[in-house]
């Protein structure tokens, strides 16, 4: 896990990673929202619905900016304070997504960084765009 | 689950529901997104950061935004394109949170709604305040 304090992160940082959406991550998603919408549970009503397969719950896909915040920028001392999201394509299960974060401001009176997010498929098609406004904190001061 | 069609919404419709937050949606989402942030999982550096459990994560909370969606307002017939996020106030499992939406707004060219959202905890704190533009899908011709 990274541990970027505020001071040692500048505008243009990059963090990126990969990850598999699963049918294991759609049945916990649907564990932890009761989101029962046939479009994301039912395979067949998804496809009369013109979907190859069921689609991946949007806020599933958005989960791993949780991920991206907390693991890789800036770690440790994130504190998410707001987030936007847009979606673009549709997710699938078997895709793999690359979540990419990129440092776009500062603010110093804060320690608020500005992340912008963007997350492609394995076809390299943007699927979510989005931005988070993270707040750092500062390290506790242990064993003083 | 509700089916509300684009014309049976009008502006200033609301839907609500009560989620509880347990230890196991906090696994579930760690599973899902693999954010082993110590600030979520770890319940005595929590405490050493000043809160009194370990937090809920804020893309968990937002995720009843799905199911508020997928389920209540609009239900069935659910697309969300956009969602912004601001958190007020930390979340912690064994919190009851109560999540309303309201239809602000109203797209006739693209079917969309606009959503305002808001969860609060069991002292009737603000938590989480946002917003969701959803576009709400034709019903397919079936048995045409």
């Amino acid at each position: 896990m990274n541990n970027y304090s505020y001071d040692e992160i500048s505008i243009g940082h990059k963090e990126k990673f990969e990850i598999k959406i699963t049918e294991q991550m759609m049945e916990s998603f649907l564990s932890i929202t009761s989101d029962t919408n046939p479009l994301h549970a039912d395979e067949v009503y998804a496809k009369t619905e013109g979907y190859g397969n069921r689609v991946v719950y949007g806020m599933l896909t958005a989960s791993f900016m949780s991920t991206l915040a907390g693991v890789y920028l800036p770690g440790e001392r994130s504190l998410i304070k707001e987030v936007k999201i847009k979606f673009a394509k549709p997710v699938f299960p078997g895709d793999t997504l690359t979540v990419e974060g990129e440092v776009t401001d500062k603010n110093d009176t804060f320690n608020m960084i500005v992340l912008k997010v963007v997350m492609r498929n394995d076809k390299n098609e943007k699927v979510l765009r989005g931005s988070m406004d993270i707040m750092i904190r500062e390290e506790t001061q242990q064993g003083a």
